[in-house]
């Protein structure tokens, strides 16, 4: 999947901006810390894992547009900018992992290493995510495209899929490995008010690849379900608690409890980095309120009369409950989450440390 | 509420136009019955009631424009605009209702009557069709009020109000007869994809009259019966049938299915013209399926790629097991909803022919 979603090209880091889609296919560069933070605030660059990923870079931008003076000048630096970069979204965590794990690499050196080692570790970790991701994704795929039944209807939220992250997505993956062995299906894309993302970036995707795509509006997903036109539902993550509630793009939660009520399996597709076990439960996730004018006028018309309020949330949560899978590189997570999700992170630990 | 969504000047019609609304509020007549049926095609005048009132004076402007030479000639074009104007829309009952009183008016006179007495006999009953569902529309405000718990959240979907009946509405007109008699509650407006009538036409109305409205995209109601925030989902109708079955604006299924999930009443409401006692069940109901630029361009730019699929079904059926209550102007109808329906309508059949 030659998308380009983040590229790191003659020590510079450019993206695919993903607000142009399906219009203009532009490539930016992200030249200061400044940048990176503009183009994941206003997703120019946006799903959990791409947005860890680009975290990663932004750090090492951030860092020579600086011009540090010396290596403990420049540590300053990194940790000033982590900082920084994390306040650009609040929920998908890959963001404060990514931060952290660059945070952490950074530190194991100290103030005696020469500046171009600290700068050319850091860089390397950054691609070491970068192709992690890639790894990760190939991985979610392989392990989900077997819940795919043969001939069936999937529906999907929002944009899981390779502009989501490195490359192949985590809902979308499965979809990607399922074609790619030949299996037929057809794919129900929510649109996914207010910005589009379904619309705009799954159908472009998959469109791409030859699976057949079918976009409709978010309330028209219930309708489907009651024609038996749906055999499974797929999303993506944007944190995962260590109880197994997830925080996805708003309309997910709506989506679970309509699946369970017409009982079709809903599952969640993520990496390892998408899970934060320093939270209970999803009622601990912070939960972006975003500008009101992406609902107003969100497309150039304003279709809200002036003075009216708006409710924006950028995500919600869906209790594990609901949740029939957790599809991760390691492969599939079933209820009690709590257990499934610590032996995962565990494992990840310990083949991280060897 | 002097909206003037229809108005019958110097037996001229005019609508106000809604698909520019809340943008420009623009008066437009319909002199043909080409003019009437875009009209209702296209939008410019929507609402089951909305529809069959304008339906009404659409046989009134039909027979004019066509300068009948004599009685038995304009009882011909009566019929022939009949069934032009039903071929406008295929959903909302109340466009065959009206069209068929209108022919059963026409038809209780012949050929012999003078052509004079034939035009003011149907000018006067398509009066009579608009001045009753206003009172229809008071009335279902007033049975359905005390429904509104003090402080409430009220959801509703797409326009059931003022614009989509001869005024009041119907779901808010129990909203404006609540807030008439000073009344607290806050309404929830869904934005309503593909062509938002909640956002522009919704919270257009309640904002008029100063209830506190916040428009949500329609993914996002889910989240906020999570949250406790709704205590309260009414919607209009567009076709009710014999077993309570509820055609509506489409998303109105999958929010039954939500508030059921959330343990909160959902309830409709419609005059008796919007029920159908020849229809069984819903599976019966044809659904009206638009034109893919609605979801595709609805916004004034491209937000789909060129080449996909797009599924745009206008409305959806809501089984009457998930319907808490149907609100009509005689009062509240509750399960088992066949004999209630039943009597409604033998109730004001018997009324009429009084």
């Amino acid at each position: 999947m030659p998308i380009g979603t983040i590229q790191w090209r003659d020590a510079r880091l450019y993206i695919l901006d993903q607000t142009l889609l399906p219009l203009e296919r532009r490539v930016i560069p992200l030249d200061t810390a400044d940048d990176v933070f503009e183009a994941i605030q206003s997703l120019r660059v946006r799903g959990a894992p791409a947005i860890g990923v680009t975290a990663a870079y932004g750090v090492v931008v951030g860092l020579r547009a600086a011009q540090p003076k010396d290596t403990a000048d420049a540590l300053v630096v990194v940790d000033n900018t982590a900082i920084y970069l994390g306040a650009s979204r609040p929920t998908a965590v890959n963001l404060f992992w990514a931060l952290a794990r660059m945070q952490r690499v950074a530190h194991r050196l100290d103030a005696t290493t020469p500046l171009p080692i600290l700068m050319e570790t850091l860089e390397a970790e950054a691609k070491t995510i970068h192709a992690e991701d890639l790894e990760l994704c190939r991985a979610i795929g392989e392990h989900g495209a077997g819940l795919i039944p043969e001939g069936a209807g999937v529906l999907t939220h929002c944009n899981a899929g390779g502009l989501a992250t490195s490359g192949y997505g985590t809902a979308l993956a499965m979809m990607f490995w399922a074609h790619e062995q030949g299996r037929k299906f057809q794919v129900y894309a929510d649109e996914t008010r207010p910005l589009l993302q379904g619309a705009r970036l799954t159908a472009w995707e998959l469109q791409a690849v030859g699976i057949p795509v079918t976009v409709i509006c978010d309330n028209m997903a219930a309708h489907l379900m009651r024609q038996g036109r749906v055999q499974l539902v797929v999303v993506g993550a944007d944190r995962i608690t260590a109880n197994g509630d997830v925080a996805n793009k708003i309309g997910t939660y709506g989506l679970a409890v309509l699946a369970q009520a017409h009982d079709i399996p809903f599952y969640v597709a993520a990496p390892y980095s998408t899970f934060d076990p320093a939270l209970c439960s999803g009622d601990d996730i912070i939960i972006e309120e975003r500008a009101a004018t992406e609902i107003t006028e969100g497309f150039g018309i304003r279709t809200v009369p002036e003075g009216v309020s708006v409710y924006n949330p950028a995500f919600d949560v869906t209790p594990a409950e609901l949740v029939s899978g957790i599809i991760t590189e390691r492969g599939l997570l079933r209820a009690p989450y709590g257990p499934a999700i610590a032996a995962l992170l565990a494992a990840t630990a310990t083949e991280t440390q060897a």
